[in-house]
């Protein structure tokens, strides 16, 4: 058995030592933590709910990526926003992020609620879980009855 | 390694395209997405804790099906809620949804918290994971010292 | 394959039968329930989110013994607090945590966020998934490129 691994990308800050892992991968799955619209230096980016999604998204592809894995293999995305009203503009964030490449895949099982508050001048976090080597088809053949 | 399943029921709406599927299957795991209380056509059913929390177990119940899983496979189970102090109606609709067929197993393990809000007229957001064909024993004979 | 075992600690009190269990195993997989800061008769202890999350860490402590498993073995955290501005505190006391045996392995993937309301006077709950036998290493070498 492999042992944990942390996955880090240089395109994305991981967090000071002693606070968390941005990217875990533990035998067939890989776990991402609930990320913000940060830059490299880990600055918030944005201040409507798509520019934090689509920035959010862009970080969790460099992540995938150094984890051996594609948008097509996450299976679960978890949503918190601060206005749940502005909860348009993040699917349409997600459905760009995940039709981009003109792939027809499953798209994630998802939750999405409204929180009370996020840490200041973040409107979205999204947390991710993928199993590597297991998306990436398309979605008609996957269909189950 | 089979590719990641999308599992869908003819009892239970399906989100519009480019949103989100209500379950998958990728390998050993089933990934429930946050389900709210909802009729064929998706339109919001129930206007208390207990209705809703009902409706959406025996939404999952179908998902689970079509899975091949459970509820006695169901692991983890994470409830929003938007009223707290509510949460009294929602233990008793899911303690009659684990028990309702008679088996004695063990209850998956859950979090439950108060969100600020979830999406027009929804009460209750319930997401799942399961593991098919774990589950379904007596809870006697699973508790582990 | 094993099925479903509950796993149970002297230490930790469960929940009332019918409600959840506070930690599952399902194959490599181990589920632990949002925890709260409770003695073993199940009253909640401590009135801040410093000891209230060093409350929660040593039962999470001993259901991870009880299931076989490490805190090194963690995965990923959730926590969820009622004053986010207060995350400091819960910070330190994970920290204190995952580095008291003097490990330096690589930290969980982790979400927080803040929420409307816990049950009465809760202010942090935390749940946890963990692969045990997947940590204990040291973190330099578990960082991939």
């Amino acid at each position: 058995m492999t042992a944990i691994q942390r996955i880090v990308s240089p395109e994305v800050a991981e967090a000071a030592p002693g606070m968390w892992s941005n990217c875990l991968r533990a035998g067939d799955v890989v776990y991402l933590s609930g990320l913000t619209s940060r830059d490299r230096e880990g600055r918030v980016v944005g201040d409507d709910e798509y520019t934090q999604a689509a920035t959010i998204f862009r970080r969790m592809d460099h992540l995938l990526a150094a984890a051996g894995a594609t948008r097509g293999d996450i299976v679960k995305l978890n949503l918190y926003l601060t206005r749940i009203d502005r909860r348009e503009a993040v699917w349409r964030a997600r459905r760009e992020f995940l039709e981009a490449d003109g792939a027809r895949r499953c798209f994630p099982a998802a939750t999405l609620v409204e929180v009370s508050s996020l840490q200041p001048g973040v409107l979205v976090e999204i947390e991710a879980v993928a199993h590597p080597g297991l998306g990436g088809r398309p979605a008609e053949l996957e269909v189950a009855a």
